[in-house]
């Protein structure tokens, strides 16, 4: 197993997590693995935790090195594919895989992924799980279906492990999704424009709304050009009719 | 593959556990992919634990069910076949496995195997692991090997799982994406609004333009209700600004 180069490794994104202790034991299950790159939004208790290093049994550095940002979005500005990790259906029209599946295209892929894990208590809720353009559902018992997080964290980084250094690289003209800085760029340009037109009327819809176009234009994976372009596309449209 | 009935299920041998918290977890883990033969030998902290209820998260049944040796060989009388796991390297000619090959042939066998794990801080002892016919190891980052007991457990309980009928099936609620006729409609909608701001002058650049339009608004394999939002959206943007 050869070690993922560092900028193509996946980000691991513990969102609100409440244990300090989970957050140590994921580090070491990052590392046991060979992967450091791990952010951390709003924990519960602060940062840095002091139940975090024990738990983390060696594992320091990647506790040293966490990135901390205060809303998921933040932690995500750089990623250019972010994959969920929920067991309930939600409704969303996103793609679902496991962990294998989705490793293979996280290994696949040259570039930067993010993936999400939620809360002890209630895992993601809706607004996180928008932002990504993927679920990854763990299989699972379904009458026992609540998985530790530390526990969620190690599968996932076993499943990326796997066959690291086996994978040939697949040759595609297809460019690398936008990272997620410029996505939500376009997002909040259209919602802006919306909004001037009283789109998100009456107010007890908006949230939805937002979501429903949220995931509507997190769907395609757009290239910086093809963003760079319906940005231009957006821009036209705000023009005056030409004569 | 079916539902491995009870008795050939494997049971998962925990040798020398040093802390409830710990045995909770494996429980949970088990659980979480349907194992519930748990065994415990010669728990460091006698049993039952009061701490391996409350990391048992649910997993009570496991917990309760348990069986508890005073020695390792005790626990094994009516396996088998037996797994060790260990990482290191004991002099011993056994064959080593990883999770996978070891759970294929755990599952491909209609008898009881068992599978032993070590305490937390020193592993399997030799003895222990010269009842076992099989290594198993967990590949992991030679620089940082020391994997967390219920890390391991979940990871060997995820692999038995896998194929097995007990999971649910990952499945997608991703809408087919929409008709050419309605991907249509969105181009000439689109198209016919940004003509009359201009946006495909010069002239002689107007095919291009339309070309790599038509590809940017193609790659999403939106659905049939989403291209319905982007029309609704569409037609907001005609509108005059609300006040």
């Amino acid at each position: 197993m050869t070690k993922m180069a560092p900028n193509n490794q996946p980000a691991f994104v513990l969102v609100r997590p409440q244990l300090g202790e989970n957050i140590g034991k994921a580090a070491r299950a990052m590392l046991n693995f060979g992967l450091t790159d791990l952010r951390i939004v709003a924990p519960r208790d602060g940062w840095p935790n002091p139940d975090a290093g024990p738990s983390a049994a060696g594992a320091d550095e990647i506790i040293e090195k966490a990135q901390v940002f205060q809303t998921t979005a933040e932690a995500l500005q750089d990623c250019r594919n972010v994959y969920a990790t929920t067991v309930r259906k939600r409704g969303l029209s996103k793609p679902v895989l496991d962990p294998k599946k989705a490793s293979q295209e996280i290994r696949r892929n040259e570039f930067k992924s993010a993936i999400l894990f939620g809360p002890e208590r209630s895992g993601l809720e809706t607004q996180d799980i928008s932002l990504a353009r993927t679920i990854l559902t763990i299989p699972i018992n379904p009458t026992f279906g609540s998985i530790n997080l530390a526990q969620a964290v190690v599968l996932c980084a076993y499943e990326l492990s796997i066959g690291a250094s086996l994978i040939q690289p697949t040759v595609s003209d297809l460019e690398a999704p936008a990272t997620q800085k410029d996505l939500e760029g376009l997002i909040t340009h259209l919602s802006t424009m919306l909004k001037k037109k009283g789109y998100f009327m009456p107010p007890d819809r908006a949230t939805a709304t937002q979501k429903t176009l949220r995931n509507i234009l997190t769907k395609p994976a757009w290239s910086e050009n093809e963003i760079r372009t319906l940005r231009g596309v957006l821009s036209t449209l705000e023009r005056k009719d030409r004569p």
